[in-house]
């Protein structure tokens, strides 16, 4: 990656003040890929860094995963696999719950979207707390898929998510960090 | 289009009776993007439609139309503008409200996503009676866009979706028709 890249795409993140709610610094990929050479540059960074890796599917969650994780599936010539909110999958699913600041959410994934021995690339736009990457990973790992790397294109370091992926056996790689959650 | 990638395209799509509710055969995109050749047939056949027409924005409704509406941005290079349900989209908006069978909806666009004249291509995964995608075109028509072309991977024609944006003056594609509903 270099830095004149790195610099494109972290610049054409917009930053919210108190959104979604007081406090919280969101941080805006819908600005990125509304810029052509920088979501462009995105996707040709993540197919870079996981091309020639053997991966046979990309899973992403609903629904900024799908905008980069969807390309890529693409870039790389593999199948995509959505994980998606309840209710939203039409066939047979399996579920994980997982912990929100104030509450619970869940994930669905279709049980036959895995194979035994698929080799399971997961994507999403932004690394925060890790909760729904911990919760996509179960899913995947329950259906005999490898799940090994998640890759996004930020990361808030401060909130530790890069480190409780780590813990689960996951590599985990990020096009830019913000400071600040 | 080749009759054996259309074909190829068609076959992977599943058919998911009773779904969402009694009645409804709900054609599931989900199968063809878990295999890698049709989802890449899907992407290209859009590509060849659509490439060199010099459109400068892809707009894509949530969330199955991120699904082809991003892949389809990267390749033609150009940005993707995503239509969202409300509260989704962190930056000053527009929105439009339409009709369901019962009760209404509203879909949301980001002010500074389209610039006046952007030439704007609409893309999701299926056309039914085409209500997301009338709302889509005002919000785009109104920021000051032009929204002449709408692309499917599905038409369900007995819907009338495809006579009802054909009268809003867009020109629709679709790669596959089914019957029914």
């Amino acid at each position: 990656m270099t830095t004149d890249t790195i610099s494109l795409i972290k610049s054409s993140i917009k930053s919210i003040p108190d959104y979604p709610k007081p406090g919280i610094l969101f941080r805006d990929v819908t600005s990125l890929m509304e810029d052509a050479q920088a979501y462009r540059a995105t996707i040709q960074l993540l197919v870079e860094r996981y091309k020639e890796m053997g991966f046979t599917k990309v899973v992403g969650t609903e629904a900024r995963g799908f905008l980069f994780g969807a390309p890529l599936a693409i870039e790389l010539g593999v199948g995509f696999v959505p994980v998606r909110k309840p209710g939203k999958l039409p066939r047979k699913t399996i579920s994980e719950s997982y912990e929100l600041e104030y509450g619970m959410d869940t994930l669905e994934i279709h049980v036959d979207a895995i194979q035994e021995n698929d080799q399971v690339l997961i994507i999403d736009d932004l690394l925060a707390t890790g909760g729904t990457i911990e919760a996509t990973t179960k899913l995947i790992r329950r259906l005999g898929g490898k799940a090994e790397h998640a890759g996004f294109v930020i990361n808030l370091p401060e909130l530790g998510g890069d480190k409780r992926l780590e813990a689960l056996d996951l590599e985990v790689f990020s096009i830019c960090d913000f400071e600040g959650h």
